[in-house]
């Protein structure tokens, strides 16, 4: 394996400066990679093909999911419901730890935040993005026109659609795409399996495969009532993947970081992932702290848990990568090549030549405001986000819409409300805890001088100021929340709530280091960025993609083991795995099986497929993805990734160095649905019989 | 786990010199590591437990058994037993692919040439062999004079007690020991699973953990055509071992190199380890070409091709130890300690202090002589080592005894002969593959002027050189064998077999590099050796175990799983995993299943364990060690390292690096015999019930 690696290093660089091969991209749907696919799999989808995959999917809960049958029925992780699952919970019934089935459709739970959407239409708006700079304009102007013009676009367009309109950016600035969603907000739980199910063995076996996990929930839309009637739908493959097929992947892969320079990799290993790093542990400690008083304590803390434990070690992993000098070497040889190629060219060199080093400049200064940017929120305690957002958009409200922050842009209100008014149940004990060792932990790390420190302290100590805030605040009542929203920027400047106070003690600070992060690290790295991806564009052409940023992609693989440790990893793995793989820890947490799974067992044909390996090109915000064969049919459903791939938040790890995408098999879904479950219903419903 | 490495190294650094800690050790049964089991595991045995333990162990193809029933039923690995089921095999009846069962005592097979030897009492010698050097003797004088004192000592001790005895070097030379053995050459085949249950995974899965292999075979000892009576056999656990059970495996390690020097170890991984890899892959490479001609010839070529599968993947193991800076530094820290404390002691660095360097000094001849050495040998065909050993003997046997080549003493000539005369079949074409390669292998590394390939070739080619004395040698027949070794040195040397021709053209060279060697470098290292494991004395006590060296020995740790990947490796397996892997590869070879594990899974309890790990100190020779609770009963039945532990031959591999024995559960066994292969009388004989 080592000597294909040196063979595949020394091609692209000697041979080839493009970064593009294997199975790599997670592509928008205007640019699919339709020479790879035919080239590697003879596959050639048509226009209305690809429509109607893209109409078929959805973003939901910042991750993906699809449409699984003509009447809405929704498709997606349970890990990704999980903090639906929580919020439908309690302290009597945990559909988390013991999951849901709605026998009836009267049964099925309406969802109090959930919105689930679509992208029905894209337009390419680059050259409106890009008319609106003036020759002559700064850096800090150019990118003043350009939100300028993008929030006219968004509200023009929402305006005669009424569909939520926004305009993404991709190639690092180098297009502006408009997108359209139709979204949903009445969505109802169908069916959650126990959350031990979905996630055997636990934060252990996150990120690793072999892996037993039926990961899967389904949820179904309404519409005025009713049951969504669609005809954009993934049909259900019984059979699944076979071993080395063509599948794809659909979804909202959350963010990658592939065009970085070499300068903000090094500062990523340096500084941002170790401060990333104390962030998530910190947090995680205080949740176990407070966990550590009781089960129902644990349950209320036990979905943030598992979400940073599984943030702690894809960071783990991702560090992993940046820490490997033989990667490190790759991605530094790739620069080499690309700077290489923009010498050689005189009109290149002369636009885009000096954007590393401008970058390399900037970054200098990054170090020792890292940490104040880092520590200086209050968005770790949902009570004080809450407080955070209403204070600052009683700030930004005043502005015409084109010169807020863009979390605030029109475009932008609906879902800020439904979030912000969510009936979700708050605990103020779990609220305390967090907020304390939050303050506690950025005293620690900023010293009692720093400015927010000293704004949110007020002269008091972490402890106090979070015990007071928390027991005095009303922000807990939904009530509370809206009529303090309506009321607007008077409402908030004169409101004694001493969350919101503390809240508005801490902004300046916050804008202030917004503002310094704004002027000299993102605009200039925007503008340099901008440069080296026309540079890209220059060198490579079209046949490159954008760095994923949370809107709908397509991604493309084989179904394929790999090796390890001098032995082979299978495609897949069977349910006599989890049997064994229980049995072989004597069933102790987190290898304990579901009471449901060790009565069913004799039920099941434990040679049925339950989760697979594949090479497709995915990442964080892919969970719920379905993964389809060349018929669009759904053969598994995207769940997680093993350790080796996580360094492709930075560069695509190859399929040669054994990064792979986990995936849960279609047939182990309607083998647990029908054997375990007694959901027949609901398996007809998906595969018609 | 970096962070307890980096403790583990500090505290070996800083606080304690010696180099034993957690369950290391292969301890010879006259010094057994009794404070250690006391305070680990609170483990005293007696005497007499030590001495039954000592006597229901037995040796086996050079690797380990033991007795486990009163009527002389030996257990032992299937890959230990596969030469000999080879032997016994035709192309009509494949034992080693197929298995077998004898279901009377008449149906037992008497293996061709198969000995069994349990050690029956061990004297301290060392005071005679040292006396024997005189005060002014040169290294090789000394070496001599002991040399000569081991070979009375052997010969008395036959004479007085007619068992075969042997002097045995310990502790690099601090200690001399007079072993006895009981030998039992009727020895018959009882038991043999087919080898895809016994190497299920093939050499894919080899060296790697989780497992799911039956590596068993059953033998019986026979005495004047009876099954021999014995009260020293170990009972059968039918539970098999807890988690985290104190365990110990009785055996006969192969051989250990821990006590190189720095300088030592680097030739080895420079020179010596790459050229044994040569060497091997040559020979597999040879073997695989003359088995693609069909399936007999594969049948025939298998049971080598998978012992040289099994050395190159070891020594790739080894060599990525050896290649590791963090394994090597603590190599390098150990031997700076050792110096250090050599240095502030005057007494020891007079005697001691130059030995370090002496090794280094006369290693750098070295490389340019291991290539010859190498390669200059007919052994690897099977005739050619007997031409060799022939033509030796002859120019050996006039010598007095204790001036031979160590192989042909008196105390070595019974076996010996035993190999010699053995009617296991021959297959001249496969001979002659092999032997055209090897010379052609020779010829393409040392040139056609080495004296080797000239004396080989004598003018010709390789493949004419195979092809003319494999077609015309007549020494396939044991009746000329036999007839030309009982004619002695006359008869050899008139010999007009081409063969014999061949290995006396080539006996001068290979007499010449073996005499550089010993001159050169085992006698320097030895001395050098010597005085540094005096040092070791020294500074360490008696609180150190000696390498190994094929002789028996005992060590001890626990049932134990690690952590690998992020994630955990259990203590065990079971059933349900083998049926997973097999259905995981959708049956493919070599996860394909023998017809009666298809057939027979509904009979089976799949959660009954298969294979579990353990942390004791093993290394290649321990294939069939008994695995015993503290009272002394089977719980498993050793079979393989997982490829963490493979550096142990140079370092003990600590059990916080994932380092693994891996045994054969107890319960599976009783499991498969039972219920897939209808041995109920086997079963009973080994559990009472």
């Amino acid at each position: 394996m080592k000597k294909s690696l040196l063979l595949a290093l020394i091609l692209i660089t000697l041979v080839s400066p493009l970064p593009s091969f294997a199975d790599e991209g997670m592509w928008t749907f205007d640019n699919p990679p339709r020479k790879q696919w035919k080239e590697r799999y003879n596959f050639e989808p048509s226009d209305a093909w690809l429509e109607q995959i893209r109409l078929s999917a959805v973003k939901i809960e910042g991750s993906s999911g699809s449409f699984v049958s003509p009447n809405g029925l929704v498709l997606t992780n349970q890990h990704v419901a999980s903090g639906q699952l929580q919020k439908l919970s309690t302290s009597q019934r945990d559909y988390r730890r013991d999951g849901f089935l709605a026998t009836t459709q009267a049964e099925e739970l309406k969802c109090p935040d959930l919105e689930v959407s679509v992208l029905i239409s894209h337009e390419d708006v680059t050259a409106r993005v890009q008319g609106s700079v003036k020759a002559g304009m700064s850096g800090s102007e150019a990118e003043a026109a350009r939100r300028t013009q993008i929030a006219q676009l968004e509200k023009e367009s929402t305006d005669k659609t009424g569909f939520r309109s926004e305009v993404v950016k991709i190639y690092n600035g180098g297009e502006y795409w408009l997108y359209r969603f139709r979204k949903y907000t009445d969505v109802r739980l169908v069916f959650a399996p126990e959350e031990q199910a979905a996630f055997f063995g636990g934060d252990y076996d996150n990120f690793t495969y072999p892996r037993y996990c039926l990961d899967v929930t389904f949820f179904r839309v309404y519409e005025n009532g009713q049951p969504l009637k669609t005809q954009n739908y993934f049909k259900w493959s019984a059979a699944g993947p076979a071993d080395g097929e063509f599948v794809l992947a659909i979804g909202s892969p959350g963010s990658t970081n592939r065009l970085l320079t070499v300068a903000q990799l090094k500062y990523q290993r340096d500084v941002g992932n170790p401060l990333q790093m104390q962030v998530w542990t910190s947090r995680r400690e205080a949740l176990l702290r407070y966990g550590a008083n009781g089960p129902e304590e644990t349950r209320r803390a036990l979905a943030t848990v598992r979400s940073l434990a599984n943030s702690i070690k894809r960071l783990t992993g991702q560090q992993d990568g940046l820490s490997n000098p033989r990667m490190m070497a790759k991605k530094e040889a790739e620069e080499k090549a690309l700077r290489a190629e923009v010498a050689r060219r005189p009109e290149l060199l002369q636009s885009v030549g000096g954007a590393w080093d401008e970058i390399a400049r900037a970054y200098t200064e990054l170090p020792a405001m890292a940490g104040r940017s880092a520590f200086s929120t209050l968005v770790w305690s949902r009570l004080g986000q809450m407080a955070s957002t209403m204070v600052r958009y009683s700030e930004e409200e005043v502005k015409p819409n084109d010169q807020r922050y863009e979390e605030f842009r029109d475009s932008k209100l609906e879902s800020l409300k439904f979030g912000l008014f969510s009936p979700a149940p708050i605990y103020p004990d779990m609220e305390e805890v967090i907020l304390a060792s939050w303050l506690t932990e950025a005293e620690k790390t900023l010293g009692s001088n720093d400015p927010f420190v000293r704004a949110a302290l007020d002269g008091s100590t972490p402890s106090a100021v979070a015990k007071s805030v928390v027991s005095q605040t009303k922000l807990g009542d939904v009530a509370v929340r809206k009529s303090l929203f309506d009321g607007g920027a008077e409402a908030i400047r004169k409101s004694d709530d001493p969350l919101i106070a503390l809240a508005r003690r801490v902004e300046p600070v916050i804008r202030e280091l917004r503002a310094w992060n704004e002027e000299k690290i993102l605009n200039l790295e925007t503008a340099a960025g901008q440069k080296i991806a026309a540079a890209r564009f220059a060198a490579y052409g079209r046949n490159v993609y954008p760095d994923a940023n949370s809107t709908l992609r397509i991604s493309y693989g084989r179904v394929l083991g790999y090796e390890e440790d001098t032995t082979l990893v299978p495609y897949k793995t069977t349910f006599s795995g989890l049997y064994d793989r229980a049995a072989s820890f004597d069933e102790k947490v987190p290898y304990d099986l579901p009471q449901r799974f060790k009565d069913g067992r004799v039920k099941l044909d434990l040679s049925t497929p339950m989760n697979f390996v594949y090479t497709a090109d995915t990442i964080g915000g892919n969970s719920g993805s379905p993964i389809i064969n060349r018929k669009a049919e759904i053969v598994g459903l995207n769940f997680d990734s093993n350790i080796q791939k996580l360094p492709n938040r930075y560069w695509y790890v190859d399929e040669t160095e054994g990064g792979r995408a986990i995936a849960i098999h279609s047939a182990a879904i309607i083998e647990a649905l029908r054997k375990l479950y007694g959901a027949d219903k609901l398996a007809q419903e998906l595969t018609g019989r």
